[in-house]
C-alpha cells in the first residue's frame, strides 16, 4: 500500500496536528482513532451481497491477522493518526475453542504492543465483538442462556487486559445484541438485570487490574435488534442511574446512531455533557434517509462543527476521541480510497473543530444564549424555585402576572453559526 | 345530537361493560374514557387547513363554554363510558386575564360537578394546557421566562384543584411545549432543572391537598417542539430517578407517542411495567407512515390485543384506564361520525382486551417464554451472576464451555398469538 | 426433514385449498408460493453478523445445491403449495467462468425439471440474481461497464430459458443494484437509457421464444442502494411509459417495499390496478420502525385483508401469486419454524382472503364509495369536464355555486371493515 | 418596519447581486423570491397553539390586506429581491361569495400592478390556495363533488388571469388536498382523470390568455393528506405523460418534500433535467428528523452548493428561481427575524451557487463523471445496446467475459466537493 499524497492530491488541507487553537494542539483537541474493524476487517458486503474488497490479508488465518497487522500500522504511519481501536474478533482468527481464540488473540495483541513501541499511534480504546458468532444471536449478557453470559464476560476480561496492556485510555462496549426481536419470547426485566450485573462485573474489573482508563457504552436504538436496549443518551444515563453505575460509565456517542435514534449528533453530545456522562465520539454520518447504519465518513463541516461546538462547550475530550467508526462504500475497493477518506474526513473534522472554537472565542451564541434565561439570574426567580404552587398562584393574581413571548431569534442564530462555518 | 345505533348499525357488537373476563367487569378492565379536547374542542385543523367542523358550542364564549358541557355529557351518556378527561382551555374561554380564566374555568367545572352528581361518568384525569396559548411558544416550566414558570404553575394548581374537587383518578402533565427547537439557544441543564423543580411542586401540592389520585406523565418525543424532553418511557424514567420522583409519578402512554419515538405501543408498556412506573394509556393510533401525530381512533385488534396483552401481564390498570385521545379526520363533519368512531374503538379495545385474556389464561406464551429463560433458574446461574470476570474466564477454560444457539421461534409465538385474535 | 402438524398444533387452521369463496377455490385464489432462497440458500446473517443456520446442504458445491433441490421439494410437498420461485444463484454454485456457471444452473434444472413432473408444486416465476456478486455492484444493466451489462443479458437470457422449460408463469426483474450510491458519480440519464434497453430486449426474447408468461418489474426505493430506479409502482409505471413498455410489463409488488417506500401495501395494489399493471405480490411484511427490508412472514390479519381487498376488488390474479419472499428471523433455527411459519403466514392470507371476499360480496363499502362520487355520473358534471376554465368561471358567479362539505365517513367505513375482520 | 443591516450585523456577506458568475450576475443566476404567505399571512400556529406573531396588517379585512401590501413591498425593497409569489388566499379576505372574493383579490392585485410600476420586485409565479377553506377538505380538482372542481376551476382562472397581467414568469399548481386520506373512500382512478383533465384546462386557458410563462407542479409526498397524488417528480413525470402533458408542465422542486418523499433535493433536480421538466425551487429546508413539513430557511451550505450543481449542469433556471417557501420558527416574533432570515439564506444560497459554479468550471467532478462511463462510448458497446439477449449470450460464453469491479471512488469525489463549499 503506497499513498502519494500529491499525486492523488489527498494531502491535507485543513488538519495541521501542530495547529494551536484556543491554547491546544488541534491533534490534542481533535484525538483520531482509526478503526480497525471497517478499515481492515470488513469485506465490502451488504444484505444483498458478498465480498468485493481484494485484501491480501483476508484470509481468516493467522498469517492473515499478521499481515494485516503491518497493513495497519503502516497505514496509521501515512495517515499520522494518535490512535487506533479494535474489537477482539477483528484482530485474529476464530480458534476451534475459546482457549484457541484466546490464545490467537494474544499472539497479535503481541505484535500490536511491539508495533506500538515505535509507532505514534496509541490505543484509544479496546472492545470485544459480543455480537457476529452466531452464539450471541440472542444476546451476550442479556442471553437467554448463561453460558452466552459466561462466556460473554471471559471474552470481555481478556479484551480489558489486552486494552490495558497496550495502554488503551478506554474500554467501550456496544451491546449490538442486547435487545430483542420480539418481546413475545423477551424478559425484558431479567434481561436488564442481567445486563447491569455484567456492566458492574467489568467496573469492578476495571479497578481490580487498575486499569485508569474510562469505562464507555455506546447506544444505538435499533440494528441489528428490533429494540436494543441502549437506545441512546437519556436511555443508557437512566439505566446507569437504577444500577447506580452513572458515576463509573460514560458514553461513546456515534452520529449515526444519534440519528437513527431520531436525534441530531449535537444533542447527544449537549445531553451527555448536561449529565455529567458524556466520554467519546465515532465520528460517522448515517444518510439521513437510509433507515439503517451506513456508517459514512463525515463530509458535512457546518454539521460537524455543531458537534465539536458542544465538545469545547463542555471542556473537550479527557480520555476520549474521535473515532471514525466508517466504512468505505463497497465500491471504493482501492487502497487508495481508503487513505482519502480517512484524510477527508479529518479535514471536515479540523475545518470543524477550528469553526466551532472560532464560535466559542468570539461568544456571541453563548452571550445570547445567557441572555435569554437571564430572568432566571435574579432573587425573585430564585425565590420562585423554592416556593410551592399555591403561593404561587396566588401571586400570579395579585401580581397580574401576564407574561408576553419574546423572540428564539432561531433564524439569527443560524445566520452567526453561518459566519464561521 | 341523536344516535340511533340500530339505524346506523353502530350498536356495540363485543364491548358488553358487564361481561366478565378473568374475574371481572369489563368496563372495570378497560376503563374506557373520552376526551374532551378532541372531541368537542377540536375545530377539524390542521397545518393547512382551518375549522371543518360546525359544532353549536364552537362560539369562544361562556354560553359556548355551557353548551359544550351539556353536549359532552349527552354523549358520555349516549356512549355508556365510565370516563372523561379534560384540559382547562377545552372547557372555558380564556379571559383576559389569569383571574378572569380561572374564574371561567371554576363556573364550568360546577356544571362538571352537578353532572356528575346524576350520570355515571367520572373524571379519569384531569391536565392543564400549557402549549398552545402564545405565553407558553417557548415552554411552561422551562421557558426562558421565569413568569411563564410562574403563569404555569398557577395554572397547574387550578387544574390540581379542580381535579381533586371532581373525584379525578390521576391528574397528567404532558410538557408539549417542554423541549426545544434549537440546541443554539436552549440551556439543557438549567431547563431540566426548572422542570425537576416544577414536578417536585405537583408532587407536594398532591400531598398538601390531599389528593389520592396518581401523578401521571406523559411521554412524546416531538411535535410541536423539534426535541421534547419526555421522550419516551425510558427517559421519563431516567429523568424521574435523576430528582428522585420515580416513586411519586407514573407515565400515561399513548400508541401515537410511542411510535413517533421508534417503539411499539406494547414495548412502551411492558417497560413501564418493567420499571415500575406504567400507568394509563392514550389508545389512538398513529398512521406508520406519517411522522406527525395523526391521533386516529384504533381499529387494528391484534395490535390492541398485545397492548392489553403487556397490560393485564402487569395486572391492569390500577388508576389509570383507556383514554381516546383520538380525533376524528377532518373530513368527518356529522355527529354521528363521532359516536360511531367512539363506539368502533371501543369494540377494538373490547376484542383485544378479551383476546389478550385468552392468551393469558391459556398460558402457552408465558410457558415459552418462561422455558427460555429456565437456565437462569439453576444453583450455578445464580454462582455466576455473583462471581467476577475472571473466576468465569477461568471456568470458561477449564469447562471447556460452547455455548449452542436455540430457536428464538418468533414465528411460532406469532401463530400462536393469531390463535386468539 | 419431519414435520407432524399434530404434534406441533400447526396443522392449517384456516386454509383449506378446496374452500370455495366468490366462486373459485382458496388455492386458485392465492396461489402460494414458496421463495427458494430465503427457505434455503439464505443463511441467516444480517449486517452484525454470520451465518445462524445450519443446514445439510449449505455447502456451496453441486453436491450441496442437489441435497437442497431434494429438501426444497420435499418441503413444497409437506406444505402443500402451488408454486415455487427462484433466482439462479439460490439453485446452483457459482462456477469459475459463465459457461460452468450455466452448466451448474442447467443441471439444478434439469433436476427440478424431473421433480415437478411429480410434485404439484409449479413455478410461479424465475428470475435472475443480478446483486450479491461483486461484478454487479455498481449495478447490472446499469452498470458504467458494458461487460457486465452483457453478462447480466446473458444471464438473464439463460433464467429466461428455464423458466420457459419448467412451465412459469412469469419472469421477475427486482433491480436490487440498478440505482446508485452517489449522484456525484452517476449519470442518471445514460443509466435509465440502459435499463430501459435492457428490458425491451428481454420483452424482445419473451416473444421471440414463445414464453406466455407475464414479464414482471418488482419496486423497491432503496436498499442495498441509497436509490433505487423501481422506486414504486408510480414510478415505474412512468418509466414503461416512457419507453413504451407499459402494455409488456406488469409490476411484483412487495408489502415490505411498499412500506420503505412510503405507501401502504394496498395503496401500491390500487394504484397498479387503476393503471392497469397489477401482477403479483410478494406477501412479506417489514416492521413498521425498522429502516430496512425485514422481510417478515405476515401476521396481521386486517392489513392482509385489505390487500387482497383491493386484489379481488381488481379481478384478481391472472398469472401472478402470493409470494412469501419472507426470510424467518436468524434466531429461528430450526427446519420446524421454516414449516410453521409457512403454514403460520398461508392461514393469515386465508382469513384475509375471506375477509376481503365477505366486504366485496356484502358491498356495503363499494356502496358508500360509489355514492361519495356519485355526483361525477350527472349530465351535468360530464359537461363540466368537457367545458373551460374561463366558462366555468362564469356558471360558478352567474349561479352562484357554493359547495358544502360532506363528511368522509372515515371511521364508519373502518367500522365495517372490523365487521369482517 | 426598519432593518438596519449595519446595526444587527444582517448585511449580505456573501450575495453581492452584480457579482458575475460563469458570465451571468448572480441576481440572474439565483432570482430570488419571497413568498408571500409564510412572510405576511401566516400567523405563527401549529397543529399544538395558535398565533404567536402579531402584526398590524392581520386583521382579516381589506383594510389589512392593504397594509399587508404595503408592509410586503417594503420588505421586497428592503431586500432588494427580484421576485415574490402568492396565493390568492394570502392577499385577500375571504369575501361571503366566490364573486365577492373575485373583487376583493382584483383590489389588491390592481395594489400590486401600481407597486409593481415603481419596484424592481418582479411575479416569479402565481398559484391558487385550494387547500385551506373547508370546501376543499377532500380536494380540488379531486373532490367527490362537481362543485368543488367548477370553484377550484374559476379560482385558478382568476388566478391565471392575475398572474398573467403582473407579468408572472410562472403559474404554480400544488395539489396539497389532491389525495387521500383512506383507500377505503376513494376512487383513485376517477380522481386522477379528474385531475388530468382540470390540469389540462389550465394549458388550454394558458394558451389562449397568451400566457408565456410555465406551467408548473409542485411535488409533495403526503401531508396534509395521508397520500398526496403529485408525490415526487418521478410520478408527476409518470402522470404528465399518462395524460400528454409532459411537453406543456414542468416542476417546482421543495427541498423539504423531496425529503419527506425519501429523496435528496439534488436528487429531485437532477432527476427532473434527465425526465426534461426541471423548472423551478423552493428552497427551504425540512429538518431531516421531523416528519412533517417544517419549511425552514436554509442555512447548511454545502447541501444547497450540490442542489444549484445540479441546476447549473441542466443549464441554470429559464422561467424559474430560487423561492423561498420558508416561514419563520414561530418563536421568531420580531419583523427582525423575517429581515435576518431573508438575508442569511440569500447569503447561503450565493455561497452554495458560486461553489456550485467552481466545481464545475473547474471541470474535474465531470472528467470523473464522463470516465466512469467511458466504456460506453465505444462501437462495441454501441452494438451491444442494438444486440438481443441470445447474440448477447452466446458472446459472452465465447469471448470469456468476465467483468472487474472498478473503484466508484465515492469518499475521493466527497472529498472534491470539500474544496469548494
Amino acid at each position: 500500500m503506497t499513498f502519494d499524497p500529491d499525486a492523488t492530491g489527498l494531502a491535507y488541507r485543513h488538519y495541521d496536528p501542530d495547529e494551536v487553537v484556543m491554547g491546544k494542539r488541534l491533534e490534542d483537541h481533535l484525538r483520531f482513532a482509526v478503526a480497525y474493524w471497517h478499515s481492515f476487517a470488513w469485506p465490502g458486503g451488504d444484505p444483498f451481497g458478498g465480498q468485493t474488497f481484494d485484501r491480501p490479508w483476508f484470509p481468516d488465518t493467522m498469517d492473515g491477522a499478521r499481515l494485516k497487522a503491518e497493513a495497519a500500522f503502516e497505514m496509521f504511519d501515512l495517515l499520522g493518526v494518535p490512535f487506533f481501536c479494535f474489537h477482539d474478533a477483528d484482530i485474529r482468527p476464530e480458534g476451534a475453542s475459546f482457549a484457541e481464540s484466546r490464545k490467537n488473540f494474544e499472539e497479535i495483541i503481541g505484535i500490536f504492543e511491539r508495533k506500538m513501541a515505535t509507532s505514534k499511534t496509541k490505543l484509544l480504546w479496546g472492545t470485544a465483538n459480543l455480537f457476529s458468532h452466531r452464539r450471541f444471536m440472542s444476546g451476550a449478557a442479556t442471553n437467554p442462556d448463561p453460558d452466552v453470559f459466561a462466556w460473554s464476560a471471559a471474552t470481555v476480561k481478556n479484551c480489558m487486559d489486552a486494552t490495558h496492556r497496550l495502554g488503551g485510555q478506554n474500554y467501550v462496549l456496544w451491546g449490538g445484541r442486547e435487545g430483542y426481536e420480539t418481546l413475545l419470547n423477551t424478559d425484558l426485566k431479567a434481561e436488564m438485570d442481567h445486563m447491569a450485573r455484567f456492566l458492574s462485573m467489568v467496573v469492578d474489573y476495571k479497578h481490580k487490574i487498575g486499569f485508569k482508563g474510562t469505562i464507555l457504552i455506546e447506544p444505538k436504538p435499533q440494528e441489528p435488534t428490533k429494540h436494543q436496549y441502549d437506545y441512546d443518551v437519556a436511555t443508557v444515563f437512566g439505566f446507569l442511574q437504577r444500577y447506580g453505575l452513572e458515576t463509573e460509565v460514560k458514553l461513546n456517542i456515534e452520529q449515526g446512531h444519534a440519528i437513527l435514534a431520531g436525534h441530531s449528533f449535537e444533542h447527544e453530545i449537549a445531553l451527555a455533557n448536561a449529565l455529567g456522562v458524556f466520554g467519546s465520539i465515532d465520528m460517522n454520518r448515517n444518510d439521513y434517509q437510509s433507515g439503517w447504519d451506513t456508517d459514512q465518513f463525515p463530509n458535512n463541516v457546518p454539521e460537524v462543527a455543531l458537534a465539536y461546538y458542544e465538545i469545547l462547550r463542555g471542556g473537550g475530550f479527557k480520555t476520549g476521541g474521535t473515532n471514525f467508526d466508517a466504512k468505505l462504500r463497497r465500491q471504493s475497493l482501492d487502497p487508495e480510497d481508503l487513505l482519502a477518506a480517512h484524510a477527508g474526513a479529518m479535514d471536515v473534522c479540523a475545518r470543524g473543530l477550528k469553526a466551532a472554537a472560532r464560535m466559542l472565542e468570539d461568544g456571541t451564541l453563548e452571550t445570547m444564549r445567557r441572555e435569554r434565561y437571564a430572568g432566571w439570574k435574579t432573587p425573585a426567580s430564585t425565590e420562585l424555585l423554592s416556593s410551592d404552587l399555591a403561593t404561587i398562584a396566588a401571586k400570579v393574581e395579585a401580581e397580574g402576572i401576564d407574561p408576553q413571548p419574546r423572540s428564539g431569534k432561531q433564524e439569527i442564530l443560524e445566520n452567526i453559526v453561518n459566519r464561521y462555518v
